[in-house]
């Protein structure tokens, strides 16, 4: 961050709690790994695993749980907290509105709410503490409301909602009737409400589906830049409630995501396909069109799912890396594979009959 | 979508053909999917295989192919046409334009057709009944033909010709020279003409090699969100009339797609590959650069095409989703299976030597 | 490219060097692949292997080194070379800029340097001899460098920093504080310092981890369109000087890629990984995060790194493609592969012990 900004281990301790040992005076102008923190910056040991990392760490103040509290102590202050990772998250929080507000420039741009360039339709309606940047459109029909930060070049087509305190950065689309709940983020050119894949095969053409439907996407949900969701086809493409997505997504028509399942940068998931609450999906991975998801399903990264998962668990399809000729090897026998299998059997029939 | 439409089954086949068999004057207000379709909804049942999703539905008018026309008949209304799918496009497209028609606030801004921030370089051409959308800028020498829609901060630069009835989505891209065909969809955030990846390696270092080609795309052709497409080192990349393109797809320098050949999200088509005529890629597959794949070759989605494909069919190679643990034991094994096909290989003619 | 440009072999030689061999005033008006060169065009032949094509071509003028020089002087004009590929890719250079010097309209909108419409927030500092094109916004506290070219619809949030001589295409965010170094190319779409994904779970939901850092990216960079780089979440996100990256690859937070590595389209690089210097990794390729690859370390495309690489050499996972029908009975037989090692062993022991 620009801006210089520093506190006190007592300040943490006063806007987000846990307990301190140790000097609670002790200065702070950073939040640091471990490994890399400094006197003057405060740190966390969220796994007992990286416990020894404590003893090599220069960091003024470490966030620890009771378990670590006396070997944190023996080193210097820190502050004792039920669950060290989720208190960290919250001082990420604290720390950047702080600095923000000693340097407004941080934010949108700054002056009147809407800038001067905006474009905003005379029927579409924005709350009168909502945000608009340089060259923002918002559409008739369109609804933005309190709190909502638009920043530039965003396009907020006819009829679409933005819910309250969300916020939307730079060349973001948000497509016709479209609706974005509240307390969501979402970053830059991410393209809500774009047509969805449909089309019917005709004498060797394609005929265009319309896509008739819309996207709908809860409160609190976070999409990663230059991901897109498609609009249903028929009936809408919904992502649930706390769905965290990271960057270069892709959304396929009448998806549905359900609630808190997080998905890593460059997954596909196909049109049709069901996922299922507290799901985990690793980068790159691809979900075939129409399957379903049980929830608390974990796929591993770069992994295909080419059937519906019934149960919880983690499931993993990827083929492992090697020295290129290595796997060159393995690849022709790979190839081979169901015949290899067939001459297994022959040989156990043949020892088989031997022994008899 | 946001306007209500209504219409009757009369009024269906009228616009669209077909024959009713029951009660014309029925009343639609939606189309919907045959599962959950109500009483004033249309529907279909394209494939024989789903024929027992009939019985099930309370869709009011189902369209269907004189197979199933009886069976339709038993239960309300249908429409029967030989191709019930194609039939089902048309009225997505009908309905569509039915309620915009209704509802003008779902197309561009309205008002003039030119809005009064979209700047127009004085020596680019756009047609009288064009619409130049909040923010667009169209650069000199610049075509922009009949009808053509450019929604919102779109950069159509200089030189780049934009053919009849094509519509540009929000902050596409259309680079220097670039020709995009008539009756082209072209969804938001494409980008369309950026550089092809080309380097000489010198000295530890990348020299740039100027990227002199542009792309031309024929009529017909769809692309989906946030999709790229490079231009061509020396000579063009050409995408075929009728092709269809889904998001966040990667087209490389030089690449020649075939007419009528559609793609999946998330594929990549590496430098100078080739793919023939209507041929289907799935999504998040990878084809290498510098290869041909014949005409009417299908690939299965998350397959990786490492040679030329001379012959039309349907290939795959994905490593099939397991539960991770017993993954892990697979992946081990495969990583030893050239050493195991010799161990098989000695065991059988260790056998056969004790059989002489 | 739309200006009609033409040079003479002399020409070419006077800007770049080289010897010529044959007629040195031999008209010149494109560079072509040596397939399809013809007699007013230049080509090159850089690898032995395709000396064959020197027969065959009617380029007017090819580039060879010394060892194909007899043979290319047989057939007409050759330039010669030490490095043909290199020299070629000095030719493309030469040549736009020579054609662009014919034709302004090629560049950037012309007229004043800063376009009408863009904004030029009153604290930021943007250098008299750099360009700003059409809706471009530059932020409070940013700094744009001498020679640096904005086209239209760039966002430079506040505090960011465009190093001299780089050029930023269409509809590209440059986050707040984030830095670009000099002679970089930007391509359309890109966005440089989004929030990284960073959460923390917590009672069934997500905590949102603030990313504090940026992302610094050196000199001589190349970023393809609609790439994503994450800021940092503490600390920040490098990119080192002479990276090359294409198209549609997520880069996530606190990555390190070391100089002069480069990557195809669709990489996906997981956060904290590091990457060393001169790596290639090929398209569609995953690195896992956390994960560090040595110095001149390639991936092939589509490859899955799940461990760190501490060496280096040629390293690929790919799924080999085959006819859909063989792959499924490779497939199915690849996840019994654990089970048909173990068979195997059974057989070898059941053999040794009758041999006993």
């Amino acid at each position: 961050m620009a801006a210089p900004f520093s506190t006190t281990v007592a300040d943490v301790i006063a806007a987000i709690g846990g307990e301190c040992r140790g000097d609670a005076a002790l200065p702070l102008v950073e939040i640091a790994p471990i490994e890399t923190a400094g006197v003057q910056a405060i740190s966390f040991v969220a796994n007992l695993r990286y416990q020894s990392k404590l003893d090599d760490s220069a960091a003024g103040c470490v966030i620890v749980s009771e378990a670590l509290a006396a070997k944190a102590q023996q080193r210097g202050t820190c502050i004792v907290t039920p669950d060290p990772y989720a208190y960290f998250a919250r001082l990420t929080q604290w720390w950047k509105r702080s600095a923000q507000s000693l340097d407004p420039q941080q934010g949108v741009p700054t002056g009147s709410r809407i800038h001067p360039t905006a474009v905003i339709d005379s029927d579409a309606w924005v709350a009168e503490d909502a945000t608009v940047g340089p060259f923002t459109w918002v559409g008739p029909g369109a609804v933005v409301s309190s709190q909502v930060v638009l920043r530039g070049h965003v396009c907020v087509e006819a009829g679409a909602h933005v819910g309250a305190h969300t916020i939307i950065h730079s060349h973001v689309t948000v497509g016709n009737d479209c609706v974005v709940g509240q307390r969501c983020i979402v970053h830059a050119g991410v393209v809500i409400g774009a047509d969805g894949f449909g089309f019917a095969p005709h004498e060797g053409t394609w005929l265009k589906i319309e896509q008739l439907g819309t996207v709908r996407i809860g409160d609190d949900v976070e999409i990663g830049a230059n991901t897109c969701i498609d609009r249903g086809a028929l009936g809408d493409t919904v992502i649930s409630d706390g769905v965290k997505l990271d960057n270069l997504i892709q959304v396929g028509h009448n998806v549905y995501i359900g609630p808190h399942s997080a998905m890593a940068g460059c997954v596909g998931i196909a049109g049709s396909a069901r996922i299922g609450a507290r799901c985990t999906v690793g980068g790159g991975a691809v979900v075939l069109g129409h399957l379903s998801l049980a929830d608390d399903v974990h796929i591993s990264a770069a992994t295909v799912v080419t059937r519906s998962i019934n149960k919880p668990g983690h499931y993993t399809g990827v083929f492992p890396i090697d020295e290129n000729a290595q796997w060159e090897k393995n690849a022709v026998a790979l190839k081979q594979l169901g015949k290899l299998r067939e001459r297994l059997r022959r040989l156990e029939s043949d020892n088989k009959a031997s022994d008899a």
